[in-house]
C-alpha cells in the first residue's frame, strides 16, 4: 500500500493504494459533475499577503505552512507559501469573476496535493505532511443554497465511507472549537477505530458564511440591482479515507479490502498436485478469470511457478483481496471451483456453470457483511454517559462517548485540559444530526449546566 | 481558459481548459492501463542528497529548482527541493523494490504537478513555473523492452496531438544537445506554430539507459542467477499540449476547439423574433439539446435573456465551441435547425429528423478538417535547405527547416551562436524517424562535413 519516504511525514502511495483512491475519485467526480460543479486547477503557491488576509484562517494554518525562499541559487524577493488549503488562493479570483447574480452559483473543485508541515506523530494516510485531496469551493447568492450544498456533499462523503469503504460514519456538526478556521460552521462524517479506541474525522463540509467574502470583497449585484455579498462553502476529503478503511477492517493476516474498492476482487490460484492434470488446472484458472472479467468482475490468476499455493494464499490475504478461488485436481475433475472469503474465511464450492452469478453474490455479500460487522463493532464502542465519572471511566475503556453538553467552548477546553495524558486528551467529535431525545433538565456531563445537545466525545486521530 | 495569477509564471486553469486536460487524461490513462502500467503517487519533496545523485541530471535542472527552507516560523534543518521531475524521487525505491527478474518490468505512472522556477518569458500553458503532467517511470530487464516501450508511448503522444487536438506532429529523436539530462536518448513529437514560426516540443519519451540504474544501484538477479542492471525509461506530457492546440487552431475570433476535446461540442441558441412563437422556439432548442445529449453529443442551450443572439454567437465563437445551432422562427416553422461551423463558418440547414446523424457527421468532419488544414499550413512552412545561406534565409521566413546535418554537438552549439538575436537562436528540433533519402556525399548545411541525417531546425518555444 505504502512505502516510507526519506523525508519524514511523506509517504509513497503504491499502486495498490492508488487504485483505491482512483475508484473513490471516479465515483465522487461523476457525482459532483451531476451537481454542475466544475473542475479547475489553481496554483500550488500562495503569496504571503493573500495567505494572511483572513485572520482566524491564517492563525489556524500558519504553524504548518511550508515556505519556498530560494530558486536555484537565488533568494526569492518574497517567501512564497505552499497551499495548506486553497481558500486564500482562490477567493481573490472569485471576487474578480463574480459580478452579478447570473455569475452565481460559482461551483469549482480541484483534485490536488496540499502540504501541512505538522510535527506531531506523522502516521501513514492519517497524518502526513503532503496529502492528496479534492477541495470544493463554491459561492451562492443565498445562505439557503449554501446550506443545502453542505449537506448534499456530506451525503456523498457518507456514501464514500459506507458504500465504498464499508466504514460506518456518524454525520454531525463540529463544535465551535473544532470547526474550520475562519468558517461559519463545519459538518463532518466521523468514523471510529475500535482497536485503538479513537475517533477519526472522516471528511468535512464547511459553510464559510460570509467571512471570506468580506475579506476578499466577493460581492455581486442581486436581482433587485443591490450590492450583496456571496455565501460560500468549502469541502474536502483526503487520502486519509484509505487509512481509516485499513484500520477499521484490517486483521492479523493483513488488509481486508471491500470489493467495491479492490483493484483485484478475485484472485485465482491453481493448486496442482503431482499426478494431476496441471495443464487442465491452469487452463481452468485462465477460463475462470476470463469469464469473471467478461462480467465486469476484476479477477486475476497467480500463475507464478516459484511460489507454493500456500505462500500465495498468505500473500493475497495480506493484500486484502476479497475472494480467493482455488482450483485443484478434485475441483477440476468435478468442474467446480473453491471460493474462500477473505473477511470470514468461509469456503464455498461453486459449480463452473454458476460461477459468475455466485461470485457476484459473494462479493456483494462481503461488501455488506464488512459494513455490518464494522457497524456492530463500532456500535458496541458507543457509551452513553451523563456524569464526569462515567465519562472518565468510558474514556479509560476507549469508548466513543455520547454525552449531553452545554455547548460552551470554555467547557470543551476544560475537558481537554482535564483529560490530558499519555494517550492524548479527549475532544468533541461531533454533535450528531440524529439527536436522541434530550429531556428537559438534563445537565452537561462536564459543567453541570443545562445541556443543549448530545455530542460525541473521545480521543481522536 | 486561463487566468493570470498574482505570482508570476503561475496560471489558473479554469474549467474550460481543465476539461480538455481531463479528456486527454481519460484517454491516456486507459491506454497505459492496457499496457499494465500502474498509477502511483510519490511525494512532492526531494531531499537535496538524492536530487544531486545523477550529475548530468542535476546540472540540467539545478537552476530551476524551488527550495523549501522554512515551516511556520522554523528554519528546516536541511532545505528540501520541490520536484522538477521525479527520477531522483522514485529511483531509490526502484532499487529497493526490484530484487529479481520476476519483479520486472516495473511500470509506474503518476499524474501530478511539478515546479520549474524558470525566469525566461513565462507563457501560459507553454512555459509556466508550475504545470500539470503525467510522468511514467519504468524499468526493464532488457534494452529491447525499454526501446519498444519508448515508441509505444510516443505513439500515444502522437495520437493525443493528432487524433484529439488535431495538431500534426513529427516523430523523431532529439540531438545529444537537446536530449533529457542524464538519459540515453530522447524521442519527441514536435509541433510547429505557423503564425509565430516556432517549433514546440510536444511531448517526450526518454530511454534513460542504465545511467540512473548505476547511480541508484537498481540491480536484479537475472534468470541465470547473475546480477544485472535494469534499463529504464521515463516519459511525460504536460498541460503545454493545450497551449499548442490553442496556438495552432486559434483565429481572430478566439479559440477553435476540436470536437473531441470540447466539453461543449454544440451550443444551441434560440433566435426569437417579436411576432414569433418564442415558447415554441425555446422548446425546440431544449428538444434539440436532449436528442443530442441522448446520443452522447455534448450539447447545451444558451437561454440567457439578458444577451442578444448576436452577442451569444460571438461569445461561443470566442470560446471555440465547434458547432453552433440556431433556431429562429423560420427554422421552427420548417422543423429544421441551422448549424454553423466554428472552423470555416459554413452553414447547414438540417431537418430535425436527421439531426443526430448530421450533427455527428459535421463534428467528425470538423475534427478531420481542423487536422487537415493545420497539416497543410504546417507543411507549407517546411523548407528543405542544403546550405547555410538557404538556412538563414528560411529562418528569416520563419520556416521549419529540414537540413542534412553532421550530427555533431559542437556544430549545433555553433548554429545557436551564429543565429542569436532578438528572435532567439535556432536549434535542432528533431531528426525525424521518417528520413528522406540522403544521397552519398551530401554535406552538412552548417559545417560542410559529410551529413549523417536529415534534421529539423528552427526557433522554438
Amino acid at each position: 500500500m505504502i512505502e516510507y519516504y526519506d523525508i519524514s511525514g511523506c509517504y509513497i502511495l503504491r499502486p495498490w493504494a492508488m487504485s483505491i483512491w482512483e475508484i473513490m475519485q471516479t465515483f465522487f467526480d461523476a457525482e459532483i459533475k451531476k451537481m454542475k460543479i466544475k473542475n479547475c486547477y489553481f496554483p500550488l503557491f500562495v503569496s504571503s499577503g493573500v495567505l494572511q488576509k483572513e485572520k482566524d484562517h491564517i492563525e489556524g494554518f500558519a504553524p504548518e505552512v511550508a515556505w519556498v525562499t530560494k530558486s536555484g541559487e537565488s533568494e526569492l524577493e518574497m517567501p512564497i507559501a505552499i497551499r495548506p488549503t486553497s481558500e486564500t488562493v482562490m477567493y481573490p479570483y472569485f471576487s474578480k469573476w463574480i459580478r452579478g447574480h447570473r455569475d452565481l452559483p460559482l461551483r469549482l473543485n480541484q483534485w490536488c496535493n496540499v502540504v501541512r508541515w505538522e510535527f506531531s506523530n506523522p502516521t501513514p494516510f492519517i497524518r502526513s505532511r503532503e496529502f492528496l485531496w479534492q477541495e470544493g469551493h463554491t459561492a451562492f447568492a443565498t445562505k439557503e443554497e449554501a446550506d443545502t450544498e453542505v449537506l448534499d456533499i456530506l451525503e456523498l462523503y457518507r456514501r464514500i465511507y459506507e458504500e465504498f469503504l464499508a466504514v460506518p460514519v456518524i454525520k454531525g456538526k463540529k463544535s465551535e472549537h473544532e470547526k474550520f478556521a475562519g468558517g461559519l460552521y463545519t459538518t463532518t462524517v466521523e468514523a471510529f477505530v475500535p482497536n485503538t479506541g479513537r475517533g477519526v474525522q472522516g471528511a468535512t463540509s464547511h459553510c464559510l458564511g460570509q467571512n471570506f467574502a468580506k475579506m476578499f470583497e466577493i460581492n455581486f449585484e442581486n436581482e433587485k440591482g443591490e450590492k450583496a455579498m456571496v455565501w460560500q462553502n468549502s469541502w474536502a476529503y483526503t487520502t486519509r479515507t484509505i487509512g481509516v478503511m485499513i484500520m477499521v477492517h484490517g486483521d492479523d493476516k493483513g488488509l481486508v479490502l471491500p470489493p467495491k474498492v479492490a483493484s483485484i476482487q478475485v484472485i485465482v490460484i491453481p493448486v496442482p498436485y503431482k499426478d494431476a492434470d496441471t495443464k487442465g488446472i491452469f487452463d481452468a484458472c485462465a477460463a475462470t478469470v476470463k469469464s469473471l472479467n467478461e462480467s465486469g468482475i476484476h479477477a486475476e490468476a497467480d500463475f507464478r511457478d516459484n511460489y507454493s499455493p500456500g505462500w500465495k494464499y498468505s500473500h493475497w490475504e495480506m493484500k486484502g483481496v476479497p475472494l480467493r478461488i482455488e482450483i485443484g485436481p478434485k475441483d477440476y475433475a468435478n468442474n467446480q471451483v473453491r471460493a474462500v472469503r477473505r473477511d470470514n474465511s468461509a469456503k464455498h464450492d461453486i459449480p463452473m456453470a454458476d460461477l459468475v452469478e455466485r461470485v457476484q453474490d459473494l462479493l456483494n455479500n462481503i461488501q455488506q457483511s464488512l459494513f455490518d460487522v464494522a457497524k456492530q463493532k463500532r456500535d458496541a464502542c458507543i457509551k452513553v454517559v451523563h456524569t464526569w465519572e462515567e465519562f472518565v471511566e468510558a474514556l479509560g475503556q476507549k469508548k466513543m462517548i455520547l454525552a449531553p453538553w452545554c455547548d460552551e467552548e470554555a467547557v470543551e477546553k476544560d475537558v481537554k485540559a482535564r483529560t490530558k495524558g499519555d494517550m492524548g486528551a479527549a475532544k468533541s467529535l461531533c454533535s450528531p444530526f440524529d439527536q436522541p431525545e434530550l429531556p428537559e433538565g438534563t445537565l452537561c456531563f462536564a459543567s453541570g449546566k443545562p445541556a443543549k445537545k448530545w455530542t460525541y466525545w473521545g480521543r481522536s486521530y
